[in-house]
């Protein structure tokens, strides 16, 4: 057991992300980095010549994503999968990702200069297009390997130049074969800033994540009548906006009587949107989330029930329609356990959490047993080139990584 | 007093208002005349013949405003003037503003027919641009004429194809001088449909209109924290419509608590307005109306404090500016009177009432002591194709307004 307390070289790690931030970097300190720019293409070859120094077998498969293998004692055994994505939002932060890469590669340096054999093979990867900055929806790289999403569907999407995912990944020249996709897999562990305020407010270094929120999008029309603000007496209007805003507030109190639910109404629009007429027609967007889905599906109904009511007395139509959805995402036991070993035997505070977003880690679920690290977000702040993570709690983050690649990489 | 009670001539009446449908007429039975264009200027032409076939002196001003004035007994007196406006909303319907300058056509037809001189003389208005559909804002005829607002500013208003007020004024033909402009007024009398519910709901035929409400227009800007609804907890927000939602909802209730105030929040943005992004702004306009100035700015004050405390117990940020507004004006008791006495003595329906929309004699009192006669307009349809009123209510308009211009125009 001793190897798996080894450290991680702090500075080293630090300087390889000091190499990263200069590589698209923007004014204000943050990363410009869109998936499969030159930008992104110069972090590729940079990260490539890493992984070669480091004497992994470099492969890419079909859809950009780049693997660097080390070989374990049990030779084609299933590998132990640990990675996340260099790509990065066009004002983005320079931790969002690249940490969950670059402290995937320190824990193979590491490997390396204590010679350290594992027992299954580790892989290290970088997804591409995670954030759907350039092409959407976002999680391209991890969404076609796990065939969560069409390889066809991928090749014909377009950036905002009209240019395709397909051409954009030729031209980079990180294109390669299909059957470089990786496929055996024993566990899947990204490391990732949390992009919101738990840890950083309850002061924790390492968040366990559990699993991935479920969330439902709700299309909200509300019905009413337009009419002049002026001559219209008030008993006599059909206004779409009053009952919508009671039904913005009753959204929200919804979450007050069930723990862990969170809603959001984001997006509203008002028609005509003319100061003196009354509103004849309000349509919203309910985004609603939980970490159970049969909870997130009871709140749902209530929710409709709810604001069937408010309309029925506010003599207006609705109508609800469910846009989206995406079930929740239970990580394995395993994982998380190794996490909580490792802080533990570390020291590191830590908390359990859920995460908000969706990540690659979700799609890898239907590939293996999978787990997340989360480490502190300054403010909750990201995707935003304030976004910052303490050098203290990536140094925590890479040894708590270090110990649980070789828990996982270990027959017990 | 027995010419008081002349009936008009209902046939020619409905006749020349359908001339007037058919000028500008839409294929679903409304009318797009628009001030000044083609269509309106084919209308003016008409009526123009119309008013020298009944030996009027016809003049213009330099607002395109058309006069058409029958001398007194007392040579050079005071006019009792009396009208409204041929143009109308590009999807309008046939009786907005058209009723108030052909009723008063008709009433001169028939003193005419009758060989009646009134005491003083009669002059009817034909007012250029009420609507404010081509050039805002609108009622520039009336505004020019009773300098409310500047000559060159509304001369250089343009319209969506960027021509000037002036150049479609001189291109229309009926550019005039400044010194056509009516002075010396002894009343002002305009007859118009209600375009609001009120007498269709109770079933009255004639509206005394006792005033135009004054209103406000107050800009609210509620800011919060914009951030990502995902991973951000309900307790960490700083939502920016949860708590408009909530202004809203009291914006609307204060209306239960101070009879005849009227709100209505009809436009509203939020920012940025994306499904899954917790907004940190929201801007919305609050139209507030009461016929009693002091009541308004009360309501106004109560507003404000209510909309702070909401705002800071939600912690997020309120301002709120006055953009606009236009003080309440009371229409003279001597006119209110007269279409009372007519509404009396002809046995019809009536009811006192406030006009919630501005109209050409809202400016008209800063000239004269001035009033309105409202009609009845089925569902308060107005600004739309199907907005009718019915030709029994028109005969009885125009019957009260036949009673009150001859009562205006004679010494007692």
């Amino acid at each position: 057991m001793e190897s798996l307390m080894l450290r991680i070289n702090r500075n080293r790690l630090l300087e390889t992300i000091k190499v990263s931030s200069s590589i698209g970097a923007t004014k204000n300190g943050g990363l410009n980095r869109l998936a499969l720019t030159k930008e992104d293409q110069a972090m590729r070859n940079k990260y490539v010549t890493w992984l070669r120094q480091e004497d992994l077998q470099v492969r890419y498969d079909d859809f950009g994503n780049i693997y660097g293998r080390r070989e374990g004692k049990i030779h084609d055994g299933p590998a132990v999968a640990v990675g996340s994505h260099l790509d990065t939002q066009p004002c983005g932060g320079r931790f969002d990702g690249v940490l969950g890469v670059l402290t995937a590669l320190e824990v193979i340096r590491v490997l390396n200069e204590h010679n350290i054999e594992t027992d299954y093979p580790i892989e290290i990867i970088n997804f591409t297009n995670e954030e759907g900055a350039r092409f959407e929806p976002p999680m391209l790289g991890s969404g076609g390997l796990t065939e969560s999403l069409a390889k066809e569907f991928i090749y014909n999407i377009k950036d905002d130049d009209n240019v395709s995912f397909e051409k954009a990944l030729i031209d980079s020249g990180y294109l390669g074969r299909e059957k470089n996709r990786i496929k055996n897999i024993k566990n899947f562990i990204e490391l990732h800033i949390e992009q919101g305020p738990i840890l950083d407010n309850q002061n924790k270094s390492i968040g366990i994540v559990q699993g991935i929120q479920g969330m439902s999008w709700l299309n909200v029309s509300v019905t009413g009548e337009t009419n002049h603000a002026g001559p219209t007496p008030m008993s006599n209007r059909r206004d779409a906006l009053v009952p919508s805003s009671k039904m913005i507030t009753k959204v929200n109190e919804l979450t007050k009587e069930m723990e862990g639910l969170k809603t959001t109404i984001g997006k509203l629009h008002v028609k005509p949107n003319v100061t003196n007429v009354i509103p004849g027609e309000v349509e919203f967007m309910i985004d609603i989330r939980h970490e159970d889905d049969e909870i997130r599906s009871y709140a749902i109904e209530r929710l409709k029930e709810q604001l069937s009511t408010i309309a029925l007395m506010n003599n207006v139509e609705v109508t609800i329609t469910t846009d989206w959805h995406s079930d929740a995402v239970r990580f394995s036991s395993t994982v998380t356990e190794a996490i909580n070993e490792a802080a533990q035997k570390w020291g590191y505070s830590s908390l359990k959490l859920f995460s908000g977003p969706g990540h690659d880690a979700k799609y890898m679920t239907r590939l293996a047993n999978s787990g997340m690290i989360f480490l502190p977000s300054i403010h909750g702040i990201s995707h935003n080139e304030q976004e910052l993570t303490l050098d203290d709690d990536i140094e925590k983050g890479a040894n708590t990584l270090l110990y649980v690649i070789q828990k996982l990489a270990n027959t017990v």
